[in-house]
């Protein structure tokens, strides 16, 4: 391994170890290195609390002039709670700086290579780039579109069914599979379901795992199917909201408003319009969506190109029957090359289970 | 790794190496150690040839006496072309015997260990004894079971789609996967579709890779709706044998039986039985069976437990659609808890797709 991408990596280890903790900031990671060794490390480990950067810099005190600092996001140039990280660097007398990814935000982006530069330090962006992104992928995507990162969830038989004919789906996976999806639970801010699952299963869908967050409930009811005595309604084990079409049954809202229920209309005639949705939730500062939903949601979140991450879970069993939902329903695509195309995809094994990963290719919106 | 592990590994690689040389006779090898060295090694290499053990003693000399032969498969106790591999193996002068599976057959199973161990040898069986079963999975279901052993090929989108809506179906996978396809074809001694795959695709069925053997090609046509202009009744690149249901048009039997083409009425008052085609095929002395049928033939074949292996290629792709149709359909099971289980599965990528392999657990039968 190249000596930068060794370094690097030391960096972005520091850097996901403090996942979940650093948020609403991005996980940061730096390594200060000078005649051969390591003589400073450091990782932002809580929102107000200092950047990796000055935490690796007073570690390594006198012995971080003429050395290279390593970090996996760009340094910021503006005076926050600690100071621009830039000039820190600058004033600690550093000869070179190696950075992984430049800052997503539009705004500012570039801004603490140019004071780098400024200041007569050698610079190089782009080690260990790809890895560095990724894990900020949440942050990264809310900070340029102003939405939550979407990930979509399914569960289901090798042969693509979420349920039986019947209707019959506990359980498809194993104990393990479903572990792992109230890990990722607790992992977003807010995780979405259609009515039609709270009708069928009264789910709780909060994150049954030791010290697990639940996220914030979100239903699409575009007409207010939902009983007033589900469980997401009733149990006040965490927020629900829940996303209308138009004109809906003013009482029933009021009922549901009663009950602690936030309740937003909108813009779709019979259905849900996904993309007011989501809107909203950006606008309500909420950084990652995780959709739970039957075919019928999981297609219209696909359909309108908001998905930008997909897990699927996979058990080794085949249900058969042509009347046997699956996970993606809708309409669909009407000729194979539209389809969707996810990239960056993987199989890891997971009990007795397959969890897939993989990254939808943005097309152009056909909006 | 445990040396009789070590040797066995050897004696296996070799008896694989022959793949579709061999039959109808299984893959096997042999290898003979004396002294801490290598004195002989073996492969069968052709019906009618001589057994791997004897090719392996013959290379050994006089230096397989006091020493240890390890082989694949049971030697066997019959007078064939080369006598009995027990008995020369005795007349060698082995001290140790090391097998990796007993003899499939049930009625000689047992046999050459009986003679072996009757001239004092010391025998030891099941060394690697899972590898060296697979490697003759065809070989051990036809001795056994008297009939081919099936494998069900599918090739479909992540969200287990084989089209469109509009049933576009060109491509779901890539090059490198349908290639994967052709060697599979051409591994397998039939290959079988059902009649709706012919009317909508005219497909030749044909494995379309450098010395690739045309399997025989089989359609599952209850009423005998296929065209005559199609291009597996037509192109004469391949056998082709048509499976009705009960009661035909005797007519088009006729003329399809005039074009060189096999018609077999099986017992299904309005669907082909799929249980007789599978008791003809074994009769007509074919062993391997390759199925690349839609959803309902699919359906067909795991509902009547006869499936022994399942080849699924994964295009990371979704395509959506209530309408669109999935790979195994039919009615399909009632309760998640009837599904058929897939042991021993695994993922592999293939250019951009992924394989999955996989063995359904054998289920008490219904019928």
């Amino acid at each position: 391994m190249p000596q930068d991408d060794f370094y690097m990596a030391l960096a972005i280890n520091n850097a996901k170890s403090m996942k979940g903790q650093t948020e609403p900031n991005p996980l940061v990671g730096s390594v200060i290195v000078n005649g051969g060794r390591v003589v400073g490390i450091g990782a932002h480990l809580k929102a107000g609390e200092p950047h990796a950067e000055i935490h690796a810099l007073r570690m390594a005190g006198d012995a971080a002039r003429g050395g290279t600092i390593y970090v996996t996001l760009e340094p910021c140039s503006h005076h926050g709670r600690t100071g621009p990280c830039a000039e820190a660097i600058v004033n600690a007398g550093l000869k070179k700086v190696v950075i992984a990814t430049l800052d997503p935000n539009p705004l500012v982006s570039g801004n603490g290579v140019a004071i780098l530069e400024r200041a007569g330090i050698d610079v190089k962006v782009g080690v260990c780039e790809e890895e560095a992104r990724q894990m900020n992928e949440v942050f990264n995507l809310f900070i340029t579109e102003k939405r939550p990162f979407i990930t979509l969830k399914a569960a289901s038989t090798l042969d693509g069914k979420i349920a039986t004919r019947s209707l019959d789906s506990k359980w498809i996976t194993s104990e393990e599979a479903r572990l792992d999806v109230h890990q990722l639970r607790s992992e977003n801010q807010a995780i979405l379901v259609g009515v039609g699952t709270v009708v069928e299963d009264d789910p709780e869908l909060t994150a049954r795992i030791p010290d697990g967050r639940n996220p914030l409930r979100i239903v699409l009811d575009s007409s207010l199917r939902i009983s007033l005595d589900s469980k997401i309604v009733a149990d006040g084990l965490a927020e629900t909201w829940i996303f209308t079409a138009q004109k809906v049954d003013s009482e029933k809202k009021a009922a549901l408003e009663q009950l602690g229920i936030s309740v937003f209309e909108t813009s779709g005639l019979k259905q849900v319009d996904v993309r007011d949705v989501v809107r909203i939730l950006g606008e309500k500062s909420i950084s990652s969506l995780f959709i739970e939903g039957g075919g019928t949601v999981n297609a219209a979140f696909l359909e309108a190109g908001l998905v930008d991450k997909t897990v699927f879970y996979f058990a080794p069993k085949l249900i058969g029957g042509k009347q046997a939902p699956t996970f993606i329903e809708g309409m669909g695509y009407d000729l194979m090359k539209d389809a969707v195309e996810l990239e960056r995809g993987e199989f890891v094994k997971i009990g007795k289970d397959f969890k897939f990963t993989g990254y939808p290719v943005k097309k152009e919106q056909n909006s």
